[in-house]
Order: structure tokens, then C-alpha cells, then sequence
């Protein structure tokens, strides 16, 4: 007998279509969210209702922000001469917090993978492109994952900003080789930013 | 420098204080939310705000129901000498399941737990032993999880229902002592309902 009443197994099902959420995590939130005050719900809710309202794209780095451009664009005292490229905004997030890079950021929102249809023109690399051709900028720190795809993506940033005569360099080895960025501590990062790399051929 | 946009933060914070979900995990989702269609994260807040408006707990069961009485208390078809005791709802759901118990249940919330101040005032006790005394109910299946407390509350209840001329019997060994109710498999858990014992005292 399906006992699950349907405004809860409607939230059931909302939750287990998010990343790494289960049916059974899903079923253990809702039944916790039911068992808690109706506020706890309702709060979560105008969070959730007024996310995407509240945060957009800045339009020179495409973070996430609710100010365009974002505060870290509109610093006065970040080098604008060094722009670090991530795949992500959480990337960006967690070299922010090292403290370790004082440039500026560019988004792309993906990886190309070729196989997915992902292509440069599904992500921010004409923007990319676009910001470094006006001199402004030295050198692009890309610090895509050290997976397959970030790899590939990195090769393919590299040789359209050498042609444009800006430096591209790489985080650092020390990330080891296949893991994403997001399992990488802080203090690894840190180094890894600080011993970035050239990216232009040697010989 | 602290990136995070604040709609995004508060997003974070909110589902940080959901259980099993740490701020990485919280972050991750947020991320994956604004990634989304605005429309993801919209039904996702419907479904949360409309969650405790359209559940109650049914009045003779306690469990979470759209309808009260609730589909099983209202079912025609089940054994109504036959009650069987549970901590949450989730526990409830596992038992339907199985397809192994045929009679009704009464949902707790929560097991006794002095230390937390959890007496069986704060717990549906009285409304269990009400239940039970206008004499139609035979027999009260005890499945609150194999934990201390969890063992405790159905000691404790087996003594009050014996007082009152009902036998209480108890899940069959089978579930692995200490562990919740929550981690246990279907098949051994209808075995348990199937051999349950009855808590008499021998001799
Ligand atoms: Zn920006
Ligand atoms: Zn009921």
C-alpha cells in the first residue's frame, strides 16, 4: 500500500533529482523537515524561490553575484593584469579562500567536452578571448581540474591565448593527476598557485 | 575576500542545518540549483512551502496524512485488532513495504529518552494507551528500533500495555542488535514482523 502522501512524496522526488541525494537521503530530509516547525520549510523555501531572482552572471568574470560587476571586478586592489580561468564558481570560491591569487576571475561554466556537444562557443571562451585582447591583461592563470577534460580544455586555452601574445600558465603540479578540483585541500592549492606554471612550449 | 553572493549564503546556511549535510554538500547543491532553469529551484521552494499545509498527522495513527483519518486507519481491509508501534513514519514506511504487517500502526515520535527530557508525555503514549483500552485491539507489535533507547521505550510499554490486558510482542530477532531501524533490509525486517515474540514475561 503507498502510504507516502503526495505533498510529501512530491518533495521527496524534488530532492532525489539533486546531485548525491538518494531516494532514501531524500525520504530522511523531507521526513525531517516535516517533523521540524513549518517555518524551517518556508525559510528554505524563500531561499530557494529567490535564488536565481537575487544572483546573476557579472558580466566580465561571470560569477555568480547580486552585483554586477561582482566585488571582486570592482576591487580596486586586485591585479587586473592576471586573470585566474575556472571551471566553476565554486572553483573560484575555494582559491579564493587560500588567499593565495590576487588577480581577477573568468568563469567558463564547463569544460569543452566534445562528446557531450560541449563546444568553446557553449562556454564563456569568446568572452574570455575578447576581455584579454585589449591589452590589459599579461597572463591568464587557467586552473581547470587536472582531469581528462580539464586537461584538454586547458590545451585548447593555451594555444588561442599564445596566439594572442598573452602568457597562459597552470596550477602547479601537486593536484594530483585525475582528481577534481574540489577534493583538493587548501594548502595544496595554495602551493599549487603559487608554483604555477608556464604553458608555453619548451625548446 | 568573502565571494559568496548573500541570497547564495543564506541558500547554503539553510540546507548547512539540514541533517547529513555539511556546508561542502550544501554548497555543492546550491551551485547545482543556480545552475539550473530557475524553474528547478521554484518547484523545489513550492514543494517545501506547501509541505506542512497540506500534511497533518492523522488522529487516531499520528502518522503524516494528507486525509484523516489516514488511508490505512480508513482502510476496511485491516486487521484493526492488530497495532503495531513505531518511533517516525519513516519506520512505517519501511514496514508497508514489506508487505508483511496487515494491521494499523501508531507512530511515537521519538523514543523515550530522560537524559533529553523526552518522557512519554512529550511522546504519543497516552494516545496509545487510550487507543488500546476500549478493548478492540488484541495484541501491540512493539517495532521501535533494537537501540537503547529504543529497547528501553518498548520495555516500558510493554509493562503499561500488560497492565491493561494487551499483549505486547516485539520484532523477532533477526535485526542486528544497536542498529536503527533505518539501516535494516526489507527481507529481514519481514522476517522480524513475521516471527515477532511476544514480550510475556516466561516462567
Ligand atoms: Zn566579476
Ligand atoms: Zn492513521
Amino acid at each position: 500500500m503507498q502510504i507516502t502522501p503526495p505533498a510529501l512524496e512530491r518533495l521527496i522526488q524534488s530532492l532525489s533529482q539533486l546531485p548525491g541525494i538518494g531516494r532514501k537521503s531524500a525520504t530522511r530530509l523531507a521526513l525531517y523537515l516535516l517533523r521540524q516547525p513549518a517555518s524551517e520549510a518556508r525559510n528554505l523555501a524563500e531561499d530557494l524561490a529567490g535564488l536565481h531572482r537575487a544572483i546573476h552572471l557579472c558580466r566580465h568574470c561571470f560569477t555568480f553575484s547580486e552585483s554586477d560587476p561582482c566585488a571582486i571586478c570592482a576591487d580596486p586592489g586586485r591585479n587586473r593584469r592576471l586573470v585566474c580561468v575556472v571551471e566553476e564558481p565554486g572553483d573560484q570560491m575555494l582559491i579564493e579562500k587560500t588567499g593565495a591569487f590576487g588577480g581577477l576571475y573568468h568563469i567558463l561554466h564547463g569544460v569543452l567536452s566534445p562528446m557531450d556537444g560541449i563546444g568553446p562557443e557553449e562556454l564563456k571562451v569568446r568572452e574570455l578571448l575578447a576581455r584579454v585582447q585589449n591589452g590589459v591583461v599579461d597572463e591568464v592563470l587557467i586552473a581547470t581540474s587536472s582531469t581528462v577534460p580539464g586537461e584538454a580544455t586547458a590545451a585548447y586555452l593555451a594555444g588561442e591565448l599564445e596566439r594572442l601574445g598573452v602568457t597562459a600558465s597552470r596550477l602547479a603540479c601537486g593536484i594530483p593527476m585525475g582528481m577534481d578540483l574540489k577534493y583538493t585541500d587548501e594548502y595544496t592549492l595554495a602551493q599549487a598557485i603559487r608554483a604555477r606554471q608556464s604553458m608555453r612550449r619548451q625548446g
